[in-house]
């Protein structure tokens, strides 16, 4: 293992074998480039910040190897980075154990905190009584059960038979079977991907106090202008305990979208608390939907129509 | 009485003595001009658009000559035309009748309908059972107690004594003592006035449709700007029997304010049915109040933002 | 033409043959009954609410006899009333003029100053330069014909010549050719009428303060329950001289029905300058549209759940 | 340690010595019950459940054993239970090792996932490249360094050096140097805990659909009656990958106060997907501030009002 991936490398939550790592895989300019796992977000990012790095692949939503808050948190706290690039990796969970332990006889699961809570379900219903041991990765979680003889099985993901020589007790524990992992590519460039009509533009927003309605009025800079949001996610402001947040939101569509500049010109005026996280197409592809009144023209129409009033035009109608 | 003021006169309601003249002497520009005397609002705007007279003097609320509605309604039909000054005149009412006559027995009033209406307090009070006979205008309703002995008194302007031999059987008939009549000045230039900070601007919008909430979303189009009205008047779509509306609208602030061109261009995206008429010096100089989040240096800032977004700048935050 | 109609009489504008009598002639209760027609609306409102007249017929929008300004403001004044009926009368208008009078010699034009505005398109477009002579009523219109030389010609309904000996010089003078000029019955009576499905209800408020967001806050409490305005008219607060307004408010529903009981408990507590005016069947029996979740089951599954909770249920779901 | 708590009994998420200890010290009914720790959060709201604890006491925000989204996605999969009172453990980090080891050869540090993330800002700086094993609680942070040589340092509460042979090698590692943890009782009682004035009431909601717009409406059931909320979480309904989410909302005021319960009324009216965790004092015990027109006084009053109107009482104004 390399200690950075240099200039033109990208760094990643290792070891080699976790689900980050195959959203790494998904990056197209990736292929053929350094790689290199460090330990958590933070590093991560920090490699990217400081040059060690051109991009890091997170996790950010509903993740297996970190959450979704770490990785919030971190993009707060370092507003010079910005996503390029959003990657789906589906998530699938079978539970192993070394060879002759049987499912009965399991008592205390090796698992990350987040693989845990998304087979929660699942344990209630089939180890009701179970004690959980957290792990910091699945590989990790699968690695344990030879390392010391504490748990009884762990929580991996289906491919780690390949590389263990463990028995699957069972599968699909996920309670979610459509369940999937959201990853974002993050660099320093602040070039802006191109729009491509089936986009994501993702801010962190800090409300400029707690009155009734401060939140409501912050949303109204979308719902006017017809901007859909695909995330809302209240983080606390540390220092001010359980009394202010930020949030950090998704909105479908590309800054080069009218109405999207113009909601985030709204939210700046709201709020100058705001950093801007990048414009970047959607792993699913889905394009954006929105009503014609809401379309570049009629922006650009009104601003015409601005334009002839205060030039002191005729006007044409 | 000339037939036209031609192409540097003014167009006002006459005759001579009216409130309406009593505005057009606050205009400076008019001084020295021709002044030319018409029958009705239309009239007067027609001059105005065939270039018959440089400017209009009209009554645009709680109006003695002729009253909002008519005057909205003829504004709104011909969308060339801009508002570029205001004026106050104020309201007193006696009541007067040929030498001879007391208050007891008077039993028919003869006055313009828009006087009779501010008077109706006193009215109901003193003369319940009298009945109106409506004349075209003030000086007009105090004439016709010489030209037939229909009515037996009518509502004037104080300084009706001056012209005519009637006495006054009662002072201060208008049931609100403050009351001023409001005027604006329509011309054809499309220049804008210069901004003031104690400014005005009008608008015709007609709804996009007559959803629940249609109105409501309008409405934030200026309180999510901080903009306030001052005058919002619903008018009947012609054709459309009671459903749909059209709304004149005060708007305190200047094109020039950021905060006002902003809600201008969000109202023009809501509805294209927007006829802009002005924006000018509000008649009691009142400066216009508002909070300093909405103020120009906070949309200029945003629009900076944005704009290094857009090109791809590090973010300086 | 007696003096009071008595207990069980109507009171309306007269004289017999206006529009006012064409709309009474309308409600199947005051067939048979004494009629007492008056001279304004505030005379027609006294009558009722001092116990001469069980009801009273007023023209409350777009109106040819008095006008909804007149009306909205009496009715604002006497919070006692109620509105229990709504009634439509066609408007259809005709140029008329005592025989041997052509178009072209027309200067002078009599015509009460309603049904003056709704002619103006055709006045502006046919007798550019005429003037106006104000009358009390249509009625009165074409009989001051007979009385002075003064009009040429006067505006009336088209059953005018049934009663004078007139010629029509033009017909269909109104611009908008499905007016109708909308009619109320007013009573002391505090019994709500029936709820039909096809009903309105009308109130009136005041704005609690003038700040911006205000009249937006208001509006909130029809639209969060779905409930559509027919009516928002803009009425000055005398005494307040251009600064403060009230709003007079025909929403789609009967107080019977449980979102617009909910919305009246909102506006109510939003502004307690609230009068209402009554809820009662709308004149073209159109059914109130609304959406499935505005039902009221809803409302009434909601309270159910609710009282589950403060009498300390456990809950069911 | 005993297999349950029996139904006077209290179960937490042991061991002992956990800060949900200290929080359920806090338990005033507690005192002198069985305790019983358990492993996970779904353990201990299934004893509630099921009638093997009268009561559990778990993490519910900026939590050190478990999080905020385990025991808000628990509580949301298990709506027969109540909230019934609040409890705040300060938070306080040392980071601890075996006698000899320096801070300057800590590698890999041993912490529970909460813990690590809430001195994240203190480990990018100090210890930028180091690597993290999670553990199960900070109390087995601790242990684990006894167990085995892998971790260097391990992340902890000032007090376990009265349980291991540890020193102290840093102190105040929190990012956020006034950090608490937020503890919840949680029973099967559907009696309401007395109003205080100083309340919270907590509601689980799923918005209705996503289109824009939707969680505005929803937010204006509690801005339209003044109500503030101190927290709003999304979580991910589980099923629907990314597209849609519940919100888990923390309201200023007690289910008593009528602010609170009309907010409730439309909100069940907006998503009948709403689930009552509970109304119940603040921790804090700082009082709901409210603007005095959200005052019980005029719900009741609004309310007489209406009952008024709808009886057919003659009207008092």
């Amino acid at each position: 293992m390399e200690q950075t991936s240099g200039p033109d490398g990208y760094s990643y939550l290792g070891p080699a074998g976790t689900f980050t790592e195959a959203a790494l895989k998904q990056v197209a300019a990736a292929a053929g480039k350094p790689w290199h796992p460090v330990n958590n977000v933070g590093e991560a990012l920090a490699d990217v910040q400081e040059g060690r790095s051109v991009g890091a692949v997170i996790a950010i939503e509903n993740s297996i190897e970190g959450g979704v808050t770490a990785t919030l948190d971190a993009l707060a706290a370092r507003p010079g980075l910005r996503i390029t690039g959003e990657y789906l990796v589906p998530v699938e969970f079978v539970l192993v154990a070394r060879p002759g332990k049987t499912l009965d006889r399991v008592r205390i699961v090796n698992a990350h905190p987040v693989a845990y809570a998304q087979c929660r379900g699942w344990l209630e219903r089939e180890l009701p009584a179970s004690a959980h041991i957290p792990s910091s990765s699945n590989v990790a979680a699968a690695a344990s059960l030879f390392a010391d003889a504490t748990a009884d099985a762990a929580i991996a993901p289906p491919g780690i038979t390949d590389h263990f020589d463990l028995d699957v007790l069972a599968r699909d524990l996920g309670d979610d079977p459509g369940a999937a992992t959201r990853f974002v590519l993050v660099s320093r460039s602040t070039a802006l991907p191109e729009r491509t009509g089936a986009d994501k533009t993702s801010v962190i927003v800090e409300l400029p106090d707690e009155e009734p309605g401060s939140l409501l009025a912050m949303l109204e800079q979308f719902s006017t202008r017809g901007v859909n949001m695909s995330l809302l996610q209240s983080r606390p402001i540390l220092g001010d305990a359980f009394n202010r947040y930020r949030f950090v939101i998704d909105l479908d569509g590309h800054v080069h979208d009218e109405r999207v500049a113009d909601a985030l010109l709204g939210l700046r005026r709201y709020s100058p608390k705001i950093t801007f996280l990048g414009s970047y197409p959607r792993a699913d592809g889905r394009p954006v939907q929105y009503e014609a009144k809401h379309d570049d023209e009629v922006f650009i129409e009104a601003r015409d129509w601005l334009r002839g009033i205060l030039s002191g035009e005729p006007a044409a109608d």
